[in-house]
């Protein structure tokens, strides 16, 4: 049991050169080798809504987001297995990041995935304000009281497709920081504006007034967004949750209702799918 | 401990009334109290594909996708709590299928989803050949190797939406009648030929031959989807799985390498949300 001896090496050597194993090359700093140490700590505390919006931080897992989060200047830390120190010091942007080796059992417990990939960085949230998203060139999306971060995070990816320039959520919605959005969102986290709104409402008042067309997302709409195509001005795409769908008084300020026709038996299509057949027929579908 | 006995009521009262409790109308059927009672070890034994492909059976659940199976004539028998029974007897053909009153810890272990909807039915599977598939009208699809349960329970509800005559799958997918497919197909389970095929080149060919465009979808395709829109002779939209993408010969097989075009910065769609978006572009989107 060493579980309070937190870095390997440091009784023996605690210089600045760290862990020299046999066989490993010198790294700049030591292996965390236990789950306690505090910056494992406070990065895995990371996992709590609290500690993100306090810090305004979130974990970015996976090569491809991490690399991304490190040549954006978002990344604070990257925590990574040996095996892929070399990896990450190569990112492009790398070099004003620093990089923190970690045994693979506190990877484990770092990362959110089954099969971690063997880094993790802390990131600065990319938020933006209302005024962003609705105001940006390409569609927006406004998500109401969505509570299922996988659907978050497709949602949030699927706009980035589409070239959307950002995205609000309702303050009842889940943390689109939260590490299951994030997962599903594939890195698309952090290449838009994401901002949280108190009122859905207000939220399309300000799209109208940008020029925007509002058009909230429902089966039982009247406007067939296949049919209809893009609109000059843009549009605000309105997603309510799968379970509850919208609120009377956002459905009673948009524009239109849209719905994705359905030309077969099926009930319905889930909210994941059905939002990106939406997003792509009102950007040039 | 009444374990071994399973059906209440049974001991003091054996005629077909069954169970006559305090409050409750008298019903056609005993109330199973046990989860080994042998119809519900039969029926739960369901969750096993080996059991599954012996019997040409499956479970749905969820008051729409049951009350369907039972208006087709593919009900078998339908479990219900005693709170749903006159919902379940209520529904269109419900005289044809038998009605099974089980306690509420009994319907826990039949149902998949977590929260139990009070209703699970076993049902005969509905298979198509690859010629039913790929000669009826609208668009078929070719699943090969998608190991995804989730994600194969999409594409069919998906392709259900998007009016698809057939679903084929190569026989290494995951079968499209475990639970979890069934529960994200939301019913569409049941309107679609569903054929499996050893060869995915063969089915090509076939779908080929009846003067359908196959269009393998990949991120790295030369036909941009929306732009092109629908072939007056159908199409064979081919999907392979997230992880590996589809093989090189079926690559090499079909007419066309088909992409959803990414607008913003996005690295790709996920699985499910690239086949909704190619799938209504190639309907008429």
């Amino acid at each position: 049991m060493n579980g309070d001896q937190e870095m390997s090496g440091v009784p023996d050597d605690p210089g600045p050169q760290g862990d020299l194993r046999a066989g490993a090359e010198p790294r700049a700093t030591p292996v965390i080798t236990s789950v306690r140490n505090d910056r494992v700590v406070a990065a895995a505390g990371l996992s709590s809504k609290k500690r993100r919006d306090a810090t305004g931080t979130y974990l970015v897992e996976g090569q491809h987001p991490v690399a991304e989060v490190v040549a954006d200047g978002l990344a604070e830390v990257v925590f990574a297995t040996q095996d892929r120190v070399d990896q990450v010091q190569a990112m492009s942007g790398a070099d004003a990041v620093e990089v923190v080796v970690v045994e693979d059992h506190v990877m484990e417990r770092l990362a959110d995935a089954r099969t971690p990939q063997g880094m993790v960085a802390v990131a600065r949230q990319r938020r933006g304000t209302v005024e962003d998203a609705v105001a940006g060139a390409g569609v927006a999306v406004l998500l109401v009281a969505a509570n299922d971060p996988g659907n978050v995070g497709a949602v949030i990816r699927t706009a980035d497709a589409a070239g959307a320039a950002g995205v609000v959520l309702t303050a009842g919605s889940c943390d689109p920081f939260n590490p299951k959005a994030v997962r599903a969102a594939a890195g698309s986290t952090s290449h838009l504006a994401i901002a949280i709104a108190d009122d859905p409402v207000a939220v399309v008042v300000a799209a109208r007034a940008a020029g925007r067309r509002t058009v909230a997302l429902d089966a039982a709409g009247d406007l067939d967004l296949l049919a209809a195509g893009p609109h000059p001005g843009g549009d605000l795409l309105v997603v309510g949750s799968e379970a509850h769908g919208l609120p009377d008084e956002v459905v009673a300020a948009v524009d239109a209702v849209g719905f994705v026709p359905i030309r077969g038996r099926a009930e319905s299509l889930n909210l994941a799918a059905a939002t990106a057949v939406a997003l792509y027929a009102v950007t040039g579908g």
